[in-house]
């Protein structure tokens, strides 16, 4: 599961989509985001994966404190100034059901107590898109989810595009 | 060399930004963009880099037919419908100059019969910059670069945030 801070609906829109779009295709099952309610992003991001297949949800919640405090297993937090997720994937991936947390702009310093795991993808500023990407990427060893027969589907070129 | 297709400052200013630190922290060393010039863009990427070292350059191409063309090695589009990274990343590190091409909404089918590779990064519909950093993080094979002793340096920790 991840869990997106502090979602502004002007600002964040494209950023916030991009992360749950990730999540879904590099195998998250739910993204849980905080911050504006933004019915319009949840809707995009239900259509897609209704069109592309799984179950991927993507759910607001109020408090990402209560969300923190009520999810049972490993809690990380996806940070610049965290230990290389190289280091501690091999640790993390002993955990079965896992809280993956990214920020936004500014993340209260007590999430940064309150995980398990506090890792940085590089330690220099890109995005949070990025960072969930790589931290799926290394968590899965590099396997990306099936969605099996879907409405829309794509059949992989060498140039071109082609749909099953 | 990373070339984003088709910004527009409006509505890509931040997407594009993270496209370019992406490409910075996990090891391109230039950015080429084409689409609307966007100075406020650049500003902020030269800024950072400045600060946080490296020699990281961005530039706006008014043609990317033009900056494709010209360019000498291998070329490679990110895009959901090409074939699979996994499949084709040990025949494309044998190039010692690539150009990676990642795109806005729609890209020209000319792109993909232009390009040596068309590499998806899942056959799932994600983001751009998730892409890039997956194909990069790919490419080098998890190393990412030293920035040396730049103005900011992180010094990992396990919680908090630490500067050297």
């Amino acid at each position: 599961m991840v869990l997106r801070l502090g979602h502004r609906a002007a600002r964040d829109k494209r950023i916030s989509t991009h992360c749950a779009l990730v999540a879904r295709a590099l195998g998250a099952e739910t993204l849980i985001y905080t911050g504006q309610r933004d019915s319009e992003m949840e809707a995009s991001v239900r259509k897609l994966s209704a069109q592309w297949g799984g179950k991927f949800r993507i759910e607001h919640a109020a408090s990402w404190r209560k969300a923190l405090k009520d999810f049972k297993g490993g809690k990380i937090h996806l940070t610049m100034y965290g230990l290389p997720v190289q280091q501690k994937i091999s640790e993390i991936r002993k955990q079965k059901n896992l809280l993956i947390i990214i920020g936004g702009e500014k993340v209260p310093m007590e999430v940064y107590h309150a995980v398990d795991w506090n890792v940085s993808v590089t330690s220099q500023p890109h995005s949070e898109v990025a960072a969930l990407a790589i931290f799926l990427y290394e968590f899965f060893g590099g396997k990306t989810p099936d969605f099996g027969k879907a409405e829309r589907r794509i059949i992989p070129q060498k140039a071109g595009k082609r749909f099953a």
